[in-house]
């Protein structure tokens, strides 16, 4: 099929398109290069070096043989939106195009609006793209699981049955997030969920948890096609940036006493979990979420997992939290949709560590050490 | 106490202003007079003729003696937003100010676009605002029932307690709107609710019914202190706009069978409702949420009211409905915190209805009967 990768030149979206490239199907990548620029401004790079997209696409086409169109334009340009959807008239798009940072969100008031701003308008320029130009056109959104926040209840795949007053019904799973990005993907999840009533839409709302890792199987074939490793504060995830204080032999900064527990997955089954969306379409009309994770850990679990496969011995430094969030919590996830069309997560297993650790020391010399640190705090409202 | 109004110049933000002036509050308002620049471009008019802001203000301190600040800006300034909120100093902020038209929102992109970003942005500005400047400042917030949908349980206020697989909760009611605009609420809900978590901050989200009526005692007393009176199918409430087709001798039209039921409120209750919430404020840190409504009623009793307490013939005429939305479904809903406060509520009584038919007689000459008929289609995605 034609698939459309928005935000396929970032972290994920960039070994999703070579991944869906590698599987058979056409693929076609827009971005607006944001994520470069948020580098530029923090003042950050990613570990491992990355190529531009042109020569990315470029290593692919002469590894492999297969093209990968790209555009490039912004979201919140509509006329941008309307014209890659009409030109290249996908039969999936798969929308990781937003601003994806809860502490980018959380810098100062410009970041909140820029994220919500962005990530909103963005995904409604692309309804209606959709919904004028082709309703058949399956829309593939990244969410994120952190828009469950952590209720005392267990939490489903987006849809909750309730009984109240005895009556019944089967309402949207409520959410309660931690910053303004968490927000945004609520925001997006209802206005698509509205438009898969109102207009016929079919839309799979990927809420993934977090990710770790940084090779696949296609992006491992060559340095050129090696997607970014972030391993800042603000962009670098949890057990990324473990990797690499572990490497680094500073203690890993678990953020108050650990205890926060979130789902994780894979870079290798985040992928995965994208085709098997895009190749099982959701119905039309049909608003349909998949909890895209494979297994859950506090972070002082991830942290002892690190410090045990580590060959260098491995300090835990327990700092504030930046964050407003609960420390201990209930945490049990129902995610059996992807696992049911054929997804075999892979583990967080000492080889995936051990690999890591073998990526972080090959660039450990890249490292700002400073940036480690976090800077972002969430109780400190500021204008900008 | 200070109040800042802010959409101090609108159809209900107008009479709460002279409503709290009335009750011996300070007050201040604010407007970027986006409401008249509708009027503009969609070619219609309040019914019943209003003055500009310096003449309403003026009107009133020369009938009155009390003096209402004015401040003119957007929102979605935030040099604006920062200024007020640091200059006034209020005690209670009062938001009415967003674009609060369902069809509006839905006329196309462009218009869903600007609803949401004026909308979500101009709160968040807001927010921080209030958190940098004083968190203890109350944050009084209009959103709307249209927040619920129609959900087949009963609505509460704002909070829902569960129980699923044997643990229980109390959580965010879910939200499953009918429009982009009313989704623009439910984004703002979840924002407050985060800043509340975050920062402390005091909020009253006053989940607002259909409001009907004109005419409070503070703007009835002087013909230059009316408030705005539409009609039109994309800003007139269905009652008013019943009103107007009544007196004109046009048909009643009864979106599809009619069954669609909302809650609804007399603008006398508004007014007062708001009073009661920024008298009895929120505790630092509480996002309380009240339903205000007075009773609920489908359209077709509405329309049944109406032909009832006019005096000449009226006919009732089902056209095909713009909106998507359920024509029978379950609704029930809790008010009680807004009663528990104080508020005694006006019921739809013939008498309203009967003035409400006096004022109507005496503008009809001013109506431009096109406007009546739908021109907005909810099934229709249009870039602009």
């Amino acid at each position: 099929m034609k698939i459309l990768v928005l935000g396929g030149d970032g972290y994920l979206g960039w070994p999703t398109a070579l991944h869906l490239s590698d599987a058979g199907h056409d693929v076609a990548v827009a971005d607006n290069f944001a994520r470069r620029q948020y580098d530029h401004e923090l003042g950050v790079e990613s570990l491992v070096p990355i190529e531009t997209l042109r020569t990315r696409v470029a290593a692919w086409h002469e590894l492999t043989g297969k093209a990968i169109e790209t555009y490039v334009g912004d979201l919140t340009d509509a006329d941008f939106t309307y014209h890659i959807i009409g030109d290249y008239r996908p039969n999936a798009v798969v929308h990781f195009a937003e601003q994806r940072a809860a502490p980018y969100s959380m810098i100062d008031r410009k970041h909140a609006v820029y994220t919500q701003s962005n990530n909103v308008v963005g995904n409604l320029n692309l309804l209606y793209a959709i919904a004028e130009t082709d309703p058949d056109i399956h829309l593939v959104k990244l969410g994120t699981m952190g828009e469950y926040g952590t209720p005392n209840i267990d939490i489903e795949e987006g849809w909750l049955e309730v009984e109240h007053k005895g009556r019944r019904d089967r309402v949207l799973f409520p959410k309660r997030p931690g910053s303004f990005y968490h927000l945004s993907k609520v925001h997006d999840s209802h206005n698509i969920e509205f438009a898969c009533r109102i207009w016929g839409l079919r839309a799979t709302d990927l809420n993934q948890g977090v990710v770790y890792g940084q090779q696949t199987p296609q992006t491992a074939r060559d340095d050129r096609l090696a997607t970014r490793f972030d391993y800042d504060a603000v962009f670098g995830t949890v057990l990324n940036r473990f990797c690499i204080q572990a490497v680094l032999g500073h203690p890993l900064t678990v953020y108050g006493k650990g205890g926060q527990t979130r789902g994780i997955i894979d870079i290798r089954d985040t992928v995965r979990c994208v085709q098997l969306a895009c190749e099982n379409p959701a119905d039309r009309g049909e608003f349909r979420v998949f909890n895209q994770i494979t297994e859950w850990m506090s972070v002082a679990e991830i942290a002892d997992t690190i410090a045990k496969c580590s060959p260098e011995p491995v300090m835990i430094e327990n700092i504030d939290n930046p964050r407003v969030e609960a420390d201990e919590h209930h945490y049990k996830v129902t995610h059996t949709s992807l696992i049911e069309l054929g997804l075999t997560p892979h583990l967080l297993s000492d080889t995936l560590i051990e690999s890591l650790l073998e990526i972080t020391k090959r660039h450990a010399h890249r490292v700002w050490a400073e940036a480690l640190r976090p800077t972002v705090n969430w109780r400190t409202p500021r204008s900008f």
